[in-house]
């Protein structure tokens, strides 16, 4: 067997998630396939797959290394960029490798650790993030908020979520107004 | 290897499911475990283990044979109502087996038509109930509706179920008023 410290091992490791990470920002989480890692990393598929006998948690990896593209860098009104980021996550869940590995992140990470680590990872970024900008737009007075901040990201990527993953249907832009009208009243505009 | 048509595989497979349904029904979902289950089939533990390898399958077709409990025979005030039923689905959420059960079966119903059917089966009855509820309390004059009364049960239940399970923390009262204050303007009483 082959020893987790053996340089060839880390080095196909490597390989592997450089190219699974390239294919995820050229072409989207569906590109991360065994087959398509293996092409690039210029290793055989058999060395992908005992590196990651499944691709959710290689695609799990290979997210943690690129920056997160949700709710990053709010713009003003923010309304407007709320809804255009939660069109982008619903969207997002609409395709079968992300409700895959969401889902698949969800329920591992209750006995896995490492996974548990990238669960945290990534629900405390969205978290943050929608919370600063919530706080900032409170401060120029876009919205007096209904809730903390804190709590905005399961108020509105929840539903998005659920509908995905449980109800399996595409969220209409209904909900996802609804979802927006839920934090809060904004104000005119 | 035993055949699934054997009559003795049938039978136990049938007293498993009926051990695991009791135990359900008197103790809630952490009852079902794969020793209590055996001994309460009085079938040996690796007789469970061989039609259920992992527990929370087990768990699902149990619940599959037991009514639903949640959001079943709405009460006036449905805003009373909804409230305690959301805070008993957030308490569920809470238990690890719970989290467990949940996250396995969006997962596994990704590629397991059987486990897809009773996730369409749970999630339907959910949307179903709580659509019914809010529609008769519309009419009531109660609640003037923000959104599609099918699109409820993502809008309260979505924030609880991300909450559990992408931010593994529990559901406040503030997150369940905020949920409940989504659905549309609630008449003052």
């Amino acid at each position: 067997m082959t020893s987790d410290a053996d340089p060839r091992f880390l080095r196909s490791r490597e390989a592997i998630l450089n190219a699974a990470r390239e294919l995820l920002l050229e072409s989207g989480p569906t590109a991360v396939t065994h087959v398509q890692v293996a092409e690039r990393a210029g290793v055989g598929r058999a060395t992908v797959y005992r590196h990651w006998p499944q691709a959710e948690p290689l695609l799990v990896e290979a997210m943690a290394t690129v920056p997160m593209p949700f709710l990053d860098k709010p713009t003003v009104p923010t309304r407007e960029w709320l809804r255009r980021e939660l069109t982008a996550i619903a969207r997002q869940l609409d395709l079968d490798d992300v409700r895959a590995v969401s889902t698949t992140l969800a329920n591992t990470a209750l006995w896995d650790e490492d996974m548990d680590a990238r669960r945290a990872q990534f629900a405390g970024i969205l978290t943050t993030r929608l919370a600063a900008a919530l706080d900032d737009a409170q401060a120029r007075g876009e919205i007096t908020l209904a809730l903390a901040s804190q709590d905005a990201a399961a108020m509105t990527i929840g539903p998005m979520y659920y509908r995905s993953t449980i109800e399996r249907a595409p969220a209409d832009p209904a909900l996802i107004d609804a979802a927006v009208n839920a934090l809060g009243t904004w104000a005119a505009g």
